[in-house]
């Protein structure tokens, strides 16, 4: 009577024992899996109900992942996007109620020709997803102020309990003084209903002089974003130049202070703005990492998977080529792990996944989706 | 007494749904699995008789990986490579007799300083494997024409029956009227002692004005090289320009036709040397690609894994991303089977695996090590 089962053991370890690779942390070893292979830069993730998952890939597709890996043909109703330089499809969230009303949100530099160039601009669209595919598809948000030729989106998106969404968006690299600038949307973090519209409470409604879409600004390039699980709270990070990347918590009306005061220099060594790190009137950030590491997609850890890591907040690393743990005590952010460097991986998002386990997306022209996981 | 069989039977599909993605195939669904990952460009595979494997990282280092994917540290003894452009280290493999005299033979673009100037040329080491570590290193073979700035090294190794190693080697891409001239090693294949020293049935011995190491001239950039396993002779293949990847079957002193005869044009649109595809004095490949896929390291299977497939010529693409089969009967090829571009993976290496598996190597930053088997 033992045989079927010895069979069973020895068939798990055959079939397994090529994925046994791992990876030290405080947390104990870590088991990396290749969940899904072959997709074209994916920028984000997001879980499905079912079990399945989006994954956006940044040359403009939006496709299903089966449980099983399986890619599904790009879902129809994504619009043309600006696929140049950092340019594309970026992320995509589901609606707070989305087991009822299907709805998806995600964000894209958009092409747009003005005069004799083309350039980008972000913009955030809503969908039903049906059938698995995108069904009223309707443009909510778009950006204003110059072009971008490929560089700075930012394009993160959050929901908060209050259904509204925060857009991230970078200065495009060529506007950086646009991010001061309150009559435009560039390096800006904004707030908008679900159906585009601009909530009352939103700090700069009213005034002539600002867009009333703007939550902070000063922002350079905010490529990650989570809502806080306890305080329901925004938090963000965001790309400095050489050095000088940052954690921030943005409060409404709040100046972040690109390009005037930072922790980095130019790529050239020379000082940014001002020269300062600090200036009245501007905030400073919970974290800042010098030399830069590239922080992107972020998830606070709230499961049970790794009982150790409850409360810490993880963001991906591209140039950094890791996973970071920040532990954190309140709004302060306490220490620093560094994780999965033996990968090489840019690391574009982190979600953490109904079984409490954490899904990495690469960034690569074979991109991936990783689970990690306890070894066992 | 159920309870423990379907206890293990839901273990296995926890933990191995993850890698459950299957490829199609004329063989039937191809499972993959990443058997190791986090390479640095990894170029070629060499399996060791306890069946871990050597892997070279072009950056210059030589590792050891283990059955469960581990990789050692980089081994000591590896000379300084050039690592510009394509050039670092490259092949490596195993004596015949490894089992006895512990080496091993690798290649790589060597820097060399003249002047002002520092490039790289190939060079072909010897070396004896023992407690993981490289003793008794020794350069066998440096090659002597123009330097390259990073282009077109080749950089197979193989041996045949008679313990002589072939090497091939590129043109360096800006030299290409070398591959033309019997006075220097560039756009050429050598055949020599395992010692270094010229075998005295090479073609050009005792020549003035040839190089004695010269098998076959007229390549262009050949960097894959495998031995048929039935008639002992060496098959490469090359990459082309804008077209006219070949595969050739070099027998001794013969000119393969680059860069005066060739099936494709140069990148420009403007036509190669003669303008011609065939000349006397020249041969032909047995088999060409338009457009171009960039073939890398190749392999002839013979294992009993996929009976369907004994007796084809399996190589990897590059700019191709894929795997690809070539059915043939005797020197002809009959027929190409593409596999795998769902990856996207650049595929640098192909090996046969003691399991009868194919194992190939991603040429990427994070390059993998992947195991295809048929999906059970």
């Amino acid at each position: 009577m033992r045989s079927p089962i010895v069979l069973a053991a020895a068939l798990l370890a055959l079939s397994c024992t090529a994925h046994a690779q791992t990876y030290k942390s405080s947390a104990g070893p870590l088991a990396v899996t290749t969940v899904a292979s072959g997709i074209v830069h994916p920028w984000a993730l997001a879980f499905l109900p079912d079990g399945r998952m989006l994954v956006t890939e940044r040359p403009g597709r939006l496709r299903i992942v089966a449980k099983d890996g399986q890619l599904s043909a790009p879902l129809d109703g994504v619009p043309k996007v600006f696929a140049v330089g950092q340019g594309g499809l970026h992320d995509v969230v589901l609606d707070r109620n989305f087991a009822q009303n299907k709805t998806i949100y995600f964000c894209f530099a958009e092409p747009v020709t003005e005069g004799e160039t083309t350039g980008g601009r972000t913009a955030m669209a809503r969908a039903t997803l049906s059938d698995d595919k995108l069904d009223d598809v309707r443009v909510i948000f778009r950006q204003e102020g110059p072009l971008s030729n490929g560089g700075h989106f930012g394009c993160r998106i959050v929901q908060t309990a209050d259904n509204n969404l925060f857009l991230t968006m970078g200065e495009h690299f060529i506007s950086r003084d646009e991010a001061q600038k309150l009559t435009g949307h560039l390096g800006k973090i904004i707030r908008i209903k679900p159906d585009g519209s601009v909530p009352s409470d939103n700090p700069f409604v009213g005034r002539d002089d600002a867009k009333p879409e703007i939550w902070s600004y000063g922002h350079r390039n905010p490529q990650g974003a989570a809502i806080h699980p306890v305080t329901g709270k925004l938090w963000e990070t965001e790309h400095g130049p050489k050095g000088g990347d940052e954690v921030n918590i943005p409060q409404p009306g709040k100046n972040y202070g690109w390009p005037v005061i930072c922790y980095g220099v130019n790529y050239d060594g020379t000082p940014v703005g001002s020269g300062k790190a600090e200036m009245p009137g501007m905030e400073q950030p919970i974290k800042y990492w010098v030399p830069s590491i590239a922080p992107s997609g972020m998830a606070f850890y709230q499961a049970n998977l790794f009982p150790k890591w409850k409360g810490s907040l993880f963001t991906g690393a591209l140039v950094g080529e890791m996973l970071v743990r920040l532990t954190l005590n309140g709004e302060k952010v306490t220490g620093e792990e560094r994780l999965l460097h033996e990968l090489h991986e840019r690391i574009r998002d982190v979600r953490v996944g109904p079984d409490g386990a954490l899904y990495l997306v690469t960034d690569n022209q074979a991109g991936r989706i990783l689970r990690v996981a306890p070894a066992k």
